[in-house]
């Protein structure tokens, strides 16, 4: 795996157009369908118990996201992620908000025990709490965790067998045994809402079109980066560089990524 | 009806300011609440059992979109529906993955069955699958058809005796007899989540703007479509073109469609 | 109080950066989040039953907005409102749509009377249905009051011993003996879905930022309106309204509020 590898998913994604299928939450659906459309990829949204599984097998990736959780989610959830389990669809939870209520917690762990998880993908705040160690959250927000959270992102992907991944002005990608280092992106990324969610997606197309979920998850959040460094350029506050944001990932291409990439393999 | 008379419904909405009262999704439905202000009518989404009657009784069309269904949302559906089909208030049915899933295709179809439908829109996937046609839906876009959508649209329409309309790169609309097809639009509209919904809920002004809803959906779409022009003049990508886009239907006039508008009847 | 010291409460947002729990519509929540950050707080958004009275023990402030209601929700704002008044954490209720169906109106006046809100925000025809004058909503628009608005406002204020607010082209804020007269604002705010949803976003930061919420609130609906006029100097419709005026929110410093705020105090 090198940086060139990595930036040629982008080229396998737009092949492949796959769709990818969301249970999310509905502050930033619309910025996940978008951002799902503009890196080459088809979104679609579906709850309803009654048709997630059959939904989830036309799709090359789940999103998991319980920033607006609620119980019946929950079990459309394990609908979907069984159905997805079997079908060797790739999963990825976004544990928006672990760490600030039970319910979110338990949550985030139930899915993580229940079902076959390919990426687990949160802020330094909620890996923590769900590793066990001392990660604060305060709504969806980080707010402080003791220790590296390289290590403790390190340990987690190692004991559950999958690919943890830590958002962050570095973002921190891992299978418990390799170490990739994201210096991509821009502090703006961080000041609107859905951006953590609009990664998730991101890495979700990724996962469809390589099954190399490391390589996927830090190819999508490198490429998300890129983009997020050229909106900056031509942005005057946070609503202006979304627009911006979701333009130029949809320019962007497969060159840009390769030349802007900035990965440290650990 | 001529080219000049359907772009003089545009004036008509704008002068009655009709309450468009939408049961839709939670992924465009800001998208569709604010393309409703921007062509001139009133938007409100209110999805409670309780109430739906008594709000579609305030307004001068429904709006009805599958995208994000479950069964609670049906019930309601089917409350707002019948009391829109008392008092005379035309419904708008978006069959959103209809095809994709048996609850949409069947929740679709119980619509159809139940309601008095005005106008039924869809892509090209799902109006086949409703009209029992080969039609493949893949998430929520249409993903090839055999056959001819007119002539399936067509034939849909007289069977069920309403107005059906097929978007796509020429939108087709038809009542069973005449057949409209509008030109208008651009590829942009394509690469953004949303647009088909707003073709919907202009759709709805339209139609509480003029009873031949062949001609209003029709004049719908092809005003949506100039709007669509305009916008991708001036965007750098999808995003941009939906601020271009929403901005283009706000300061749309009548004189502009006339000239811009490309039916061509059948 | 004074301009100058109305002003000033923006750089406490900006100092604390609290966390506004907001349990609110599917229709404009994500415009709610990103002003809520904009203005320098945090959002989030926590609706399940289970998980809203933690949720809203790290707020600074609980923001109820009935625009997309259903009974779930109303159980749900029930339970953090207790929380919330139990902890002294100030409540700011948005009744969208009161006045139009018996479901707003009645969970309007139940969350009144059950709750002890801090701050009633809502349009001339919204505040005017829960203070038993004649007051007519049409979808979530004001159609009309017979009366005086301020006068109504400060009679409601007054006997529920509470601060109402009223939007308009000029916002009232009144306790029951203190009334202020906000003239900032620009007529584009009322071509989009949305700006009466920020408004009240902006008013639980500015709630959790001083404990004199006929202040907090005048000086929040000041800045929001201070933003407005910035950003339509800039935009070319509605949507690059709402992008700019998210931008200026943002970029918005006390020092501009202090120079264009425009308080009339009767």
């Amino acid at each position: 795996m090198d940086a060139r590898s990595l930036s040629g998913i982008l080229t396998d994604v737009r092949a492949k157009r796959p769709l990818v299928h969301h249970i999310t939450n509905y502050v930033t659906v619309n910025d996940c369908a978008n951002v799902t459309l503009c890196i080459g990829a088809a979104p679609v949204m579906a709850h309803a118990h009654d048709e997630v599984a059959e939904m989830v097998a036309m799709a090359g990736a789940l999103v998991l996201n319980i920033g607006t959780l609620d119980h019946k989610q929950v079990d459309s959830m394990m609908a979907a992620g069984h159905r997805a389990n079997d079908l060797d669809v790739p999963i990825i939870l976004d544990p928006v908000g672990a760490g600030a209520t039970r319910l979110r917690t338990e949550t985030a762990k139930l899915l993580l025990h229940k079902l076959h998880i390919s990426v687990l993908k949160g802020n330094a705040g909620e890996i923590a709490t769900l590793a066990g160690a001392e990660g604060k959250v305060r709504g969806v927000d980080s707010a402080g965790v003791s220790g590296d959270p390289a290590e403790i992102a390190r340990g987690l992907a190692e004991k559950l067998g999958i690919v943890v991944a830590v958002s962050g002005a570095t973002d921190i990608v891992t299978d418990g045994k390799r170490v990739i280092f994201v210096d991509n992106g821009h502090e703006m990324m961080g000041k609107l809402s859905g951006t953590g969610c609009m990664a998730s997606s991101i890495s979700g197309a990724f996962a469809a079109a390589s099954k190399d979920h490391v390589a996927s998850t830090a190819a999508a959040l490198a490429a998300f980066g890129v983009a997020g460094e050229k909106a900056a350029k031509r942005c005057e506050g946070p609503a202006s560089f979304k627009i911006a944001l979701l333009d130029e990932t949809y320019r962007l291409t497969a060159d840009e990524v390769s030349r802007g990439i900035k990965v440290r393999f650990a």
